[in-house]
């Protein structure tokens, strides 16, 4: 590399370490604590788009690579109240998926639960720590936003919040994009319809077919930054939604036992790290996010 | 669970997020940059000992799951001068090894690395990140560690250093067993002989034979708390060092390949959390450490 490319990098590199430390602080200020990520398990999240099977054989039963921790963040909530965790994340995506720049097979993300919180409580909590970021990376990473020519706005909060449906009759199928790139501050998509998303997320009880949930999407045209919501926790809801989604039982029946168990009702979201990264150091594709880039059907180190 | 062990429970868990973030926060006093962590590469440390091993194919080409990310700490040193990282490390150790109360077969470790550093400069490091660790822990966990009833004593630092050949001769083939039971402060075990370990620790060019790397061992029987030294990084001696363990170019053709462009000279060391948190709390066993413990040979979730 020239000597500015390896300047640019190292401040990519700097500005995601403060990162690292800025989330991990302001999370702590407010009593959550920090567990371990899970790589391998017999659970993991089906995701509500195909991506290739990431599985290994351990001991004779069939395990599968973490493609989000959202049934062990599930877990973790029957000993601790609050949680997050720094959760790598292997999602074998289609090829084609290198295009959109903001698509790695294996990222980090803030993954984070409460229990008993509601939707709109979580997303106050991503406002208030999304501010705290923006202003200590304004001060802290000044010389490296500076080599990266990237100027940083604080936004106010609360962002501003639009539902799925008006999204998509004004702006059409490719209403995120154009979302995104229309907006100089993150905006909140709200209300997702239940055929958009996994069967984990909640109905609202008042508008079948409408889930608890919400999606964050930056700015500048960097599209999609966080997903999260409430979630179903009671059995009989949980099986009702796996059977609405054309899923049956046996898919997750590991999962499904611990369920019946008894799980609490809680909310989160989890915000991948690279994407965050490429937004806040303003560049063009994600693989510049990392150090060791992950590029959908490329063979990487 | 019962009340007192949920308690129990919470206690272990609240310690090693505080574990987490101490070793973080004095690892950023003395500049060092947090990285992300790799879990699939084709390249992964060989390890000493037989694991079985864990591969997936990613687009046609053949991944391995993370053993422990010393390459890529060589790697990251072309861009930054001083790296560590939480690092899931998977090796799925043979199912006896449960029987240790150490192993786990999937675990997180701090890993670090330091350009041109000498092992006797991370071994300070370590001492010192070390005693303002259990310091820490004393002032911030008092209460925790009360509910477990374990009492920390901060070590002194020189820690006492034994060399490996000396430590053989004076307990014999379970000196580090012994080692561990019969101190109450940590141990060095240095001068660790060629065979025992993998081709990237550097051999002492003034003592061929040995290498220029060190264990540290816990006390009161807690045994083996993590590996570290110098590394070989010129090409000649590495082609020559995989030789001498009848390994063959071809097995790390993906990595040899990197090393010929040039890596530079470094030392550095991996510590395993739940390892550190099984010492802090003075827990029985491994297990007890992991919220989501991965038992060599039994299905875990």
């Amino acid at each position: 590399m020239k000597t500015k490319q390896i300047e640019k990098k190292k401040s990519v590199l700097r500005i995601q370490s403060e990162i690292r430390k800025v989330l991990g602080e302001e999370l702590r200020k407010k009593d959550f604590i920090e567990i371990s990520p899970v790589i391998l398990s017999p659970i993991t999240d089906p995701l509500n788009h195909p991506t290739a099977p990431a599985r290994i054989d351990c001991y004779g039963n069939e395990y599968s690579v973490t493609q989000s921790m959202i049934f062990h963040k599930q877990l973790a909530l029957r000993t601790l109240d609050k949680i997050f965790v720094f959760s790598p994340n292997v999602r074998l995506e289609p090829s084609g998926r290198k295009e959109t720049g903001r698509h790695l097979f294996e990222f980090t993300q803030l993954d984070l639960e409460v229990k008993d919180a509601t939707r709109e409580q979580v997303m106050e909590l991503c406002e208030d720590i999304f501010i705290e970021l923006i202003k200590s990376i304004k001060k802290e990473c000044d010389k490296e936003l500076k080599v990266l020519d990237r100027k940083l706005k604080v936004p106010k909060k609360p962002f501003k919040k639009i539902k799925y449906e008006e999204a998509y009759q004004k702006y059409g199928e490719r209403f995120e994009d154009i979302i995104s790139k229309i907006h100089d501050e993150p905006i909140w998509l709200i209300d997702i319809p239940l055929k958009s998303r996994e069967f984990y997320d909640k109905e609202d009880p008042e508008h079948p077919g409408i889930l608890r949930d919400m999606d964050l999407i930056y700015p500048e045209g960097y599209g999609e930054a966080l997903s999260g919501g409430e979630r179903e926790y009671e059995f009989e809801r949980i099986k009702t939604r796996i059977h609405k989604k054309g899923q049956t039982l046996e898919q997750f029946k590991d999962y499904i036992k611990l369920a019946k168990n008894g799980l609490l009702p809680s909310a989160g979201f989890g915000i991948g790290i690279e994407r965050l990264t490429r937004y806040i150091c303003g560049l063009k594709t994600i693989d510049e996010a990392s150090l060791f880039p992950k590029i959908p059907g490329k063979k990487c180190i």
